[in-house]
């Protein structure tokens, strides 16, 4: 295992990499967080490029870095354009974050969801809840049949879902990421646990969405261990700090980024974060 | 009539218990300020999904306390999804709040106003020439043959459309609120006016759709009109309050998400209003 | 060619015909920054609409002064949507605003810009690869072939677009704005070059866009050339004044909003900007 000062390294070389080069990682995403997945991006030093249509996808899949996925308010094209970029993502070996918001919901979310076992994404991003109903509509372990999604929210915490991550990114071959009150992010060999955020950051939305968007930029230019937790870390610092200097979610909005484009990668890699070595 | 202070304590009681449940109002919402929706909606301690294709409303509509439906940037799926999840929120008796936005424009925009009579919304918000031009569509008392919706703006005041807000009420036996500068609130029996707000509310887009999605996550604990009046008080509060600590429309957002966030029960149910019998 | 003094009284006046008179500018634009454009529209004290829809577009052509069309996030609809509605605009002699974000990527979007050659838009605003593009696409002097559009970003510097500009503005009649560091306006007789702005316009997604949509606002009342300068200088005005402000790109955004509304006639039209005659 890597010890925590090379992967503070690591996320270094991340952060300053992308502040440097600008990665373009493209999104096919939700319509209610779009505009804040693009900030967030941008924020970070990546760039944003977001379509709904197939070739346009397929353009962007192969033209960037890296592409974010995000089922969150499917239209009916979606069902043409995500298999599609996905396999290209998948067969040309391109980093990719799936975002699995709201699983279970819907027949075209869950067809889609099934498909993308196959694509294996490299990130996985969602909260406990999606996490673990994601596992189980892959029927791997820790998966729930049942999903316990309630809309776009979490019902189940963080810590439930460490089984189903973990056979997640052992399916995938990449990471996962759960977000929560802390973050679990694991590759199937490592878990780590990065602290800090804010309670606003579920009193706005998109937090979840842009932190994807986000990692998504980060893998441009990193494993996506690296790229998973050098996003939640970011997403920790700037969310502590955004939260000192504001007393409501509107203000949280501008606050984080600002924070999210301010943090150093040195301020970036020290975010308090634990590591875990997984003995199955 | 239940006197004054017996609505503040059911508003007291609204928004409490708000606050305390999380209670989810699923929506179906235009492209333009369905972020908006969703802030507004967290930020009074509701929570928010959103959503185009059928299934997935109508899960939604199931899964919810409440249902808001805006149809502001119709899109073609929008023809499939609105009739069939109205026709459920109506046959399950499930609240819904409709925003009969730039009604007069357009075919589909027509054709789905006019199945909607028949589902009838729990509540109807727009500003006063979509109440009027919506009764008219409806044929109701009040409404206007020719609608002088100019986009999505008003042309006519508030007090004008006092006769096509209560037909309107009369006929889904719900509540209706007219937004304008002061607000009008009925079921058909009362009227609430309710003061105070921004000028800039005008000069940002989204206070009015967000008020419907604010009224939608009220109206999943508490009655129609309490529920108007309850996010007709509580927007009334937090327009007043971030008007006085910005100079622009851009601040004045994030600060009226936080006044949202921050205004107490007592605070919004002794937001000024003034309650008037129908005598018709 | 108008003196400088001659074309800041004409700004003085457009900018406060609009603040007077409120005008309405309908857009078909992309779901990323389409809440930034009408709040950016609303700012400088115009109004704004959002449709997809064939016949909805068409309602908002011919009732508003102006029309915004930017092909950013395409959908299915808009094959149908953009053709329609450009025909109309070029038909009825109505100013319209193009924004050809992307152009180069997908056959749709590829297809559509061919189609509005013919229909011979009275304001393109892009970046100068876009500009580049655009010219290359409709085989006028100073376009690449090959276009160097890398996702919604510049690769070209605002110069480089220069003959391309001139060019474009020359085959429509209209005019021309290339968004960059500085901004260059064209009518294809006489050049502008508008200074000032904000390293954050960068940083955050939509200052081009809703530049777009403003000068569509100021096309309501004046000639395309001034709309085009008008819409640039408060930009470059806000742009400034809000970055002294702040210190991250999210309370850019907020305070960029707010100087768009607080920047009077005067101070829009004593903007930098430098004339040049076109002799070729």
């Amino acid at each position: 295992m890597a010890t925590k000062q090379e992967m503070q390294n690591r996320i270094i070389q991340a952060v300053e990499t992308v502040k440097k080069g600008n990665p373009m990682a493209g999104s096919i995403t939700n319509t209610v967080t779009i505009n804040f997945v693009a900030n967030a991006q941008l924020a970070v030093g990546g760039s944003a490029a977001m379509v709904y249509l197939p070739d346009e996808a397929e353009f962007l899949a192969k033209a960037g870095g890296a592409t974010y996925i995000n089922v969150g308010t499917l239209l009916p094209i979606y069902e043409e354009t995500l298999p599609h970029v996905a396999k290209i993502l998948h067969e040309t070996g391109k980093p990719w974050v799936l975002d699995p918001v709201a699983v279970g919901i819907g027949s075209l979310r869950t067809d889609l969801l099934q498909k993308f076992k196959a694509f294996k994404p490299t990130i996985i991003r969602g909260n406990a809840s999606e996490i673990i109903a994601l596992a189980g509509l892959w029927a791997l372990d820790g998966g729930a049949e049942e999903s316990r999604v309630r809309g776009v929210d979490a019902t189940d915490s963080v810590h439930e879902a460490k089984r189903a991550a973990i056979a997640l990114a052992k399916w995938t071959g990449g990471a996962v990421a759960v977000s929560g009150e802390t973050d679990l992010i694991t590759d199937g060999s490592i878990i780590a646990i990065s602290y800090g955020g804010s309670h606003f950051m579920e009193k706005i939305t998109g937090a979840g969405c842009s932190l994807g968007g986000v990692a998504a930029v980060y893998a441009t230019v990193t494993t996506p261990f690296i790229a998973a937790l050098t996003a939640s870390a970011v997403y920790n610092v700037a969310g502590k700090r955004a939260e000192l200097k504001v007393d409501g979610p509107g203000s949280f909005q501008a606050q984080f980024l600002d924070e999210l484009y301010k943090a150093t990668a040195e301020e970036i890699a020290n975010n308090s974060f634990d590591l875990e070595e997984i003995n199955l």
